[in-house]
């Protein structure tokens, strides 16, 4: 039977236990959401970079005039930026036909670290239809990874893994972990209200007090954005 | 406010981040289940070690007429050892008076990477009223670790997590970490049927399958133990 396996934290991804899965990256606030409006918007491609310097350096050696450079430390853009990482900032005017260079502390980190061999679908609330029908059309198991705040546990990381993970369900027989269970419980207590529970978590009260709330309000927007990012050798790119 | 938090993975907790609070460790299936149990028969104390020689050594040191070996590896008995992890085994003919020497995969693996100088209640939910009551009497800030599976979210340890949270929250007004929040809601979804969600849990199916489900009836039986064991200086007792 198929497996779908929901890592609710980062650090619960013990080495070499993701082979053979397909993965999936959830960062609701705010990688997935701004990743996916930029490639709605235009975006060329995305690159993910954990650390600034090397940010900086690689939009170097690209060409600052094809290049932006984007991205956040503690919610607020990285000084000497093009821009930060709320989704309302990546405007067509803004992002069409650009490579982007991004550099956020969980969502492009949690990239970074699969290295340049890994890859991964991302998904946030806002593309998860699209996401799920993608997985329905594999038989891979399906390993869905949360990036969560700062290597810990984020409620809306889950509750969106376990939209995905109860949509997988709803076709076919699968078999869950724990993990998968809890998300998928989570989601269905909270899918009626997914902006409310949005404000309710630690990231998003934190996002709202520094200006951000409209962020969220645009994050809990299922399937505003028709759009499946794909990593891929070092990139994110629309994939099919 | 009294501040709630519980990490649901033992990789979520962070240096430092425990500093000042209160912590419960939790592992249902079935270190907090077994020390209960031991201490409700009788045992003197019982002396939490991580690895199976130190635990040899230790048992050497203190004289083995008044000292048990007890512990698992994949849930089995150690070879060698004179008791398992099997609340079942510790009876008051077996342990009263007795030092337990304890190496679990999960559960004391835990404390002991809290150190000599860690401090903790146990708890699971044959204790959960008695746990509860304890931390209601207390002001400080309360950290609920929860234990898992090999380094991985266990939904047991969560939804018992979950239930000391709904008890804390319904005595006066707390502030919760987004772990808390998911432990309570799961809590809540699944409170009705604790056997059955034991049974339905990846460690609950591996133990019925190992021939212990007997186990997991007795992990699921609410304040059977009015008992609080007490972690601190290396060693557990039963706390006033």
């Amino acid at each position: 039977m198929r497996r779908i396996r929901l890592f609710l934290s980062p650090g619960d991804v013990a080495d070499g236990i993701l082979q053979g899965h397909l993965l999936v990256a959830i960062d609701v606030l705010r990688a997935s959401t701004t990743i996916c409006q930029a490639l709605v918007s235009g975006a060329r491609d995305i690159l993910p970079v954990a650390e600034i310097e090397e940010a900086k350096r690689l939009a170097e050696s690209l060409g600052r005039e094809k290049t932006l450079l984007c991205g956040e430390r503690e919610g607020r853009i990285i000084p000497g930026f093009d821009l930060g990482n709320s989704p309302l900032e990546y405007t067509p005017e803004k992002v069409k036909d650009k490579t982007l260079v991004m550099c956020t502390t969980n969502g492009t980190a949690l990239l970074a670290r699969l290295g340049s061999g890994g890859e991964a679908l991302i998904a946030g609330f806002v593309n998860a239809g699209t996401a799920t029908r993608y997985l329905l059309r594999n038989k891979n198991d399906v390993a869905i990874l949360c990036a969560g705040l700062l290597g810990q546990f984020s409620l809306e990381d889950a509750v969106c893994g376990g939209m995905l993970v109860a949509g997988l369900e709803r076709r076919r027989k699968v078999s869950l972990s724990d993990g998968a269970v809890a998300g998928k419980l989570l989601y269905k207590r909270l899918a009626k209200n997914l902006p409310g529970m949005l404000q309710s978590t630690h990231h998003g009260a934190y996002l709202a007090g520094l200006g951000f709330g409209q962020d969220l309000e645009f994050a809990s927007r299922t399937d505003a954005c028709e759009v499946l990012p794909v990593f891929r050798e070092g990139r994110i790119t629309k994939g099919e």
